[in-house]
């Protein structure tokens, strides 16, 4: 075989690694959904006191722990666990950056069917769920998606803002397409006072999107338009059109007829912010990603992480002048900026 | 927290890696079935050729390949797939060391819905499938155990039969303890022509270990003894007892009552082996050794990865005179030679 080299011993580590690692997945859910991290932060730190705060057996709270601290999400001295500094601000129900609601989504069996099915949506090039697999008009799953995964946008939704607006000193129309939980026209909103945001998504959605802009204090430049972002009318004279996390659900096609109704939606001298998982031209890297392709194939029929080149390509051809890439350091997903 | 630093900036990437390590593991066993390393290495390594092969769609075969191109099971150089030492060595279906049939083993319905009721399995402080979990009498997983684990056990029984019986020299009356596939015992017929070996397991199981007697020469030498270990007669006079990957499945006290009829079993000056996961006093390290206690806990009632401390105070309560902890690198595993 061509990869075959005298030097090095064949090692099978890499593949039970990587056969158990669904096990890894589950103990970070179980931990989440018994506080442990939150309980040991609170300073329960032996096993009978996790086991206290946690209402379960000692014998499953110390595997767990151990197991947890195998993986890198405690550490252990003697028979005492701790936090690091990761589990302490993402893991710990009590800190503002606790991220562990996401289980609420990543757990929806039907997403986790798609991944089980993997093997047949290889087989078709598409989701084995159903049709239309995550993308079904009014699927219940993005309220879900909405609440849950709301904290984890909380930081890119404030770097995007600062990246596009960053003097925040004009009067801004922005069109928030799927808007979901809200929170990127909300940033934009609370970045520039003078930023009025209409988002669009199923109705079922907007409210959620609508009381975190109550919450933010925006809710009066708020305003929605309720509906599939291929059927509605947008309106027009928009500043800014932000498409977060949506162009990797469809295919090229698609997201061109949506990006030419985009491009005449927008003013003169508007633009478009695209929130990506944009790998780089070999598909392989950066490696979190790249990986993210595999999302879509098994809950879509024909969605994608598109590479800049065919982003680029899909907003040339909807009539866009130019288009840019921004990374969004230290997060995994790129920006693209394109000038009508 | 105790752990803060202000020199270290948190990250929420190995939360997110860990919350999506599932999907490496459908990947692989994707991978796995539809024989895509088995096609790489034939020489198809563009993603047509693959997908060809392979019977699947193109994307299908892409997304798939690039996935495991950042798993680290491919390479990739342009268009051009390639595999590693470790993908043409374990995950070629022509290799003689091919692992990949263990999936039949760790796809088992019963095994995975262990790991998706980890939560109740910590609550609890054992498994949350059944009563009994995998050591239910008679549990026709084991079969399957028998059947698809043989591969991965050829290194280690041939390892830990020079271990004991390095010389090779001297008759040797064996008793080998829920043989299983059988290799164990089969490695020191093999190794040592003088070696008879008597095998217990349940029945269906022992048919297994028949077979691979029989592929192995050893047929003649090579004895049966049909049911549980806590309850069949195992005759006397054995120069050495094999307890291969066993004793974790039980408690303490369980253990003790077995390695006393085991004591009772041996001549004197007779052995036991031990193969098991043994972790170091710290249960943390080494990391894949440590980390089956959680197998235990979600897939039996009170088994464990037990410390060599524990191990060596069971064999003293039920006689045996000293015990010393043996490595068994490259592989996870450790043995332990406990004397009458």
């Amino acid at each position: 075989m061509s990869t075959s080299s005298a030097a090095q011993e064949p090692s099978p580590l890499l593949f039970f690694q990587t056969i158990n690692a669904h096990q890894r997945t589950e103990a970070l859910k179980a931990a989440i959904e018994l506080e442990v991290f939150t309980a040991i932060g609170e300073g329960n730190t032996t096993v009978p006191a996790i086991a206290n705060r946690c209402q379960t057996a000692e014998r499953g709270g110390r595997i767990l722990c151990d197991y947890l601290t195998i993986m890198g999400m405690l550490t252990k001295n003697g028979n005492e666990y701790a936090l690091t500094v990761d589990s302490a601000t993402f893991l710990d129900t009590r800190s503002p950056a606790y991220l562990g609601g996401i289980i609420g989504f990543l757990n929806t069996p039907e997403l986790l069917e798609g991944f089980r099915n993997m093997t047949e949506a290889v087989r078709k090039g598409g989701t084995a769920v159903d049709n239309e697999g995550t993308v079904k008009p009014d699927n219940p799953i993005w309220v879900k998606f909405a609440r849950a995964m709301a904290p984890m946008m909380m930081m890119p939704s404030q770097m995007i803002a600062k990246l596009v607006d960053p003097n925040a000193d004009r009067k801004l129309k922005i069109l928030d397409i799927a808007a979901g939980h809200g929170l990127f026209g909300i940033a934009f909103a609370k970045n520039n006072p003078q930023a009025e945001i209409h988002a669009v998504d199923w109705k079922a959605v907007l409210e959620v999107a609508k009381e975190n802009a109550q919450k933010a204090g925006v809710a009066e430049r708020y305003h929605t338009i309720e509906g599939s972002a291929f059927d509605v009318e947008f309106g027009s004279g928009y500043d800014l059109v932000l498409i977060t996390n949506f162009l990797h659900h469809f295919d090229p096609q698609m997201n061109e007829t949506l990006l030419r109704k985009v491009h005449a939606a927008l003013a003169d001298g508007g633009r478009a912010a695209t929130l990506e998982f944009v790998p780089n031209e070999d598909r392989v890297t950066p490696p979190d990603t790249a990986q993210f392709s595999m999302v879509m194939l098994v809950g879509t029929p024909s969605g994608d992480a598109y590479t800049f080149a065919e982003l680029e390509k899909m907003f040339a051809n909807a009539g866009f002048s130019r288009s840019t890439l921004h990374p969004l350091t230290p997060t995994i997903q790129q920006v693209v900026i394109s000038e009508k």
